[in-house]
C-alpha cells in the first residue's frame, strides 16, 4: 500500500442547458492537483501550493470537509497531509469546489485500499458542496468523481446514472473575471414556474439525453435549451446575450451558462470547432472590457484521477 | 394505384408518467380500423360501422377533419369514403381520436402515391385532436402514425424523435368505464408549479429516456414517476391508488395515468409480466364496483398500418 499519491480531479459544467440541477459533465482538462500523503499523527493538515489564498483549516476548505465526513463513515482516525494546487478559479462557475471535494477522497481512498466505490464516495464529497452553498448537490461532484456526462435522476434516494455521449464532443468555456456567488444566483430564481415552460424545458432535457445516446450532434443543439434559468441568471453576467450570439455564430452546437456563472460553455462537434468558438467567445468579452480565460476541452472521459 | 385501402391505427399512452405533453407510445393493438376508398365525386363521406354513434358529418369526425387539411394542402379535391370501425373507445385516454385523425390520412397519402411522408402527416392528425380537446397535441398522434416511443421534444417547430426502447417492453391497459373529459382534465391543472417539483420531473423524464435508450428496465420504472400531474388528476379516476398499488405488487415497472385517463397503463418486462398485472389492476376496479376492460400488449413497432 502506497503512502502517498497525486491525484487531478477536472473541472466541471453542471446545468448543461435545460438540466438544472440534473445533468453535469467533466472537462478532461483544467482541474486540481492534490498530493495527499498518509500521516503518522491523526488530524488532516492542508499546505495550499496555489498563487492565492484558500482555506487551510480542515474545517473550512472543502478537501478536508469531504475528508471528514468519509473517515467519520469509515469510524477511522487515520491522518492525512494534502498539498493543493489548485487550477480551478473558485467562484467560477466551473466545479471548483467539486474537484477540490472529490480529489482528496478520491485519493485518501485509494491510499486506504478503496473501502469505497466511486459511486458510495459521492455523498461526502456532496458534504463539500453543502459547506460552500449551503445545497449538497450533486450535478458537479458526480461528473468531476466519475467523468463523463452524469445525470442526477433523483437526490432521495441519490440515483447517478453515467449517460452515453459521442466520444467527439468537445467544449469550448470562457471565464469572465467577474464574481457571481452560487448563493446569489439561486437567490434571484423563482420558486415557482409555469406548466407551460416546464413542458418546454423538460421536452428539452429528453431531447438532450436523446441526442446524447444517439451521438446526433443537431439534436444536440436543438435541445441545448434552457427557458426557465438562463433567461434569469444571464443578467448576472454582462455581455452574456452577446458571447452566447458569437458561439453559435461560429458554429457551436448549442451555449449557456455553466453551473451557476459566470462561466458560458458552448458544446461542439471537435476540437476545432471548439477553439474557434472559444476564441470568439473570449473576443467578445475583450471587446467589452472583461477581462476572461478560456478552455478548449474534449469530454472527460475519466474524471478524478492518479498522476503520479 | 389501387382504389381502395384497409388501414389499422393503434391506441396510444400519451404522457407516459413524467412525460406530460412530450412522450408517447404505440401499443400493438387493439387499434381502430378503416376501409377508404377513392370516390368518384369530391367530397368525404363516412360510414360508421362501430356499434356505437359516432359524429358521421366529416366536419365533426375527426378521421375528416385531418383528411379536409391534408387535401387542403394539396389543393385537392379528390372525393373519399371512408368507413369506420372503432375499437378504441372514445374518452377512454388511449388515443381514440388520434387514430381515427391518423387512419383516414395515411390511408389516403397511400391511395394518393405517397405525396406525403409519415413525419409530414402528423401535423394534419394534430388537426384533428385540436377539434377535440381544443389543443393541436402530438403525443398521441406522433407515436400512432410513426408507431413505438416518440418524443415530441419541441412543438415551436414542430420536433418528433423516434427514441429507442427495448424491444421486449410491454404494456397493460385497463380501462375503467368512467367518463373523463380530456377538457376538464386539463382544467383542473394547474398553471404554476414548484421549480423543486419541476427538477424532480425533469430529473425522471431524464431518467425514462435513457432507461429507454440502454434497455435498463430497473432505470425505466425508477422514472416513470410523475410528481405534477397524476397527483392532481388521479383524483378523477376512482380506486386509482388502489390499481396502481395491484399492479406495481404485481411486479409492473411503473404504473401511470394514461393520456387524461381513464385508463390507467403499466409497463412491464414481459407479456407474462404484462398479463399477471393486467389482471390484477382489472380485479381491483371489479372489487370496487368499476366496470372495466383491459389490454396486453407489446410496445407497437409500427404504428398505423396496411391490412388489407
Amino acid at each position: 500500500m502506497s503512502k502517498s499519491i497525486k491525484v487531478f480531479a477536472p473541472a466541471t459544467v453542471a446545468n448543461v442547458g435545460s438540466g438544472f440541477d440534473i445533468l453535469g459533465f467533466a472537462l478532461h482538462e483544467p482541474g486540481d492537483e492534490l498530493s495527499v500523503k498518509i500521516s503518522g499523527k491523526p488530524g488532516i493538515r492542508i499546505i495550499n501550493k496555489t498563487p492565492f489564498a484558500i482555506p487551510e483549516s480542515p474545517e473550512k476548505n472543502v478537501s478536508g470537509i469531504s475528508l471528514k465526513a468519509m473517515l467519520q463513515q469509515l469510524k477511522s482516525n487515520q491522518g492525512f497531509e494534502i498539498e493543493i494546487l489548485k487550477k480551478i478559479m473558485p467562484g467560477s462557475g466551473l466545479g471548483s469546489s467539486a474537484a477540490g471535494s472529490t480529489a482528496s477522497i478520491f485519493a485518501a481512498n485509494e491510499l486506504l485500499g478503496r473501502p469505497f466505490t466511486l459511486e458510495e464516495l459521492i455523498p461526502f464529497a456532496m458534504e463539500g458542496e453543502r459547506s460552500v452553498s449551503g445545497i449538497a448537490h450533486a450535478d458537479n461532484v458526480g461528473p468531476a468523481l466519475l467523468g463523463g456526462f452524469v445525470l442526477i435522476r433523483s437526490y432521495r434516494p441519490l440515483d447517478i446514472i453515467r449517460l452515453e455521449y459521442p466520444k467527439k464532443l468537445h467544449c469550448a468555456v470562457v471565464h469572465p473575471q467577474i464574481e457571481v456567488r452560487t448563493e446569489d444566483a439561486r437567490k434571484i430564481l423563482k420558486d415557482k414556474i409555469t406548466l407551460k415552460d416546464a413542458i418546454v424545458q423538460w421536452g428539452n432535457v429528453a431531447g438532450l439525453i436523446s441526442g446524447l445516446y444517439r451521438g446526433d450532434y443537431d439534436l444536440i443543439g436543438r435541445s441545448l435549451v434552457d427557458v426557465i434559468i438562463e433567461p434569469i441568471r444571464s443578467v448576472l453576467i454582462p455581455g452574456f446575450d452577446a458571447v452566447k450570439k458569437a458561439a453559435l455564430d461560429a458554429g457551436a452546437l448549442g451555449c449557456s451558462i455553466s453551473g451557476s456563472g459566470p462561466s458560458i460553455f458552448a458544446l461542439c462537434r471537435s476540437f476545432r470547432d471548439a477553439e474557434r468558438v472559444a476564441l470568439q467567445m473570449s473576443e467578445t468579452f475583450n471587446d467589452a472590457g472583461i477581462e476572461n480565460h478560456s478552455y478548449v476541452s474534449i469530454i472527460g472521459d475519466t474524471g478524478t484521477r492518479i498522476i503520479d
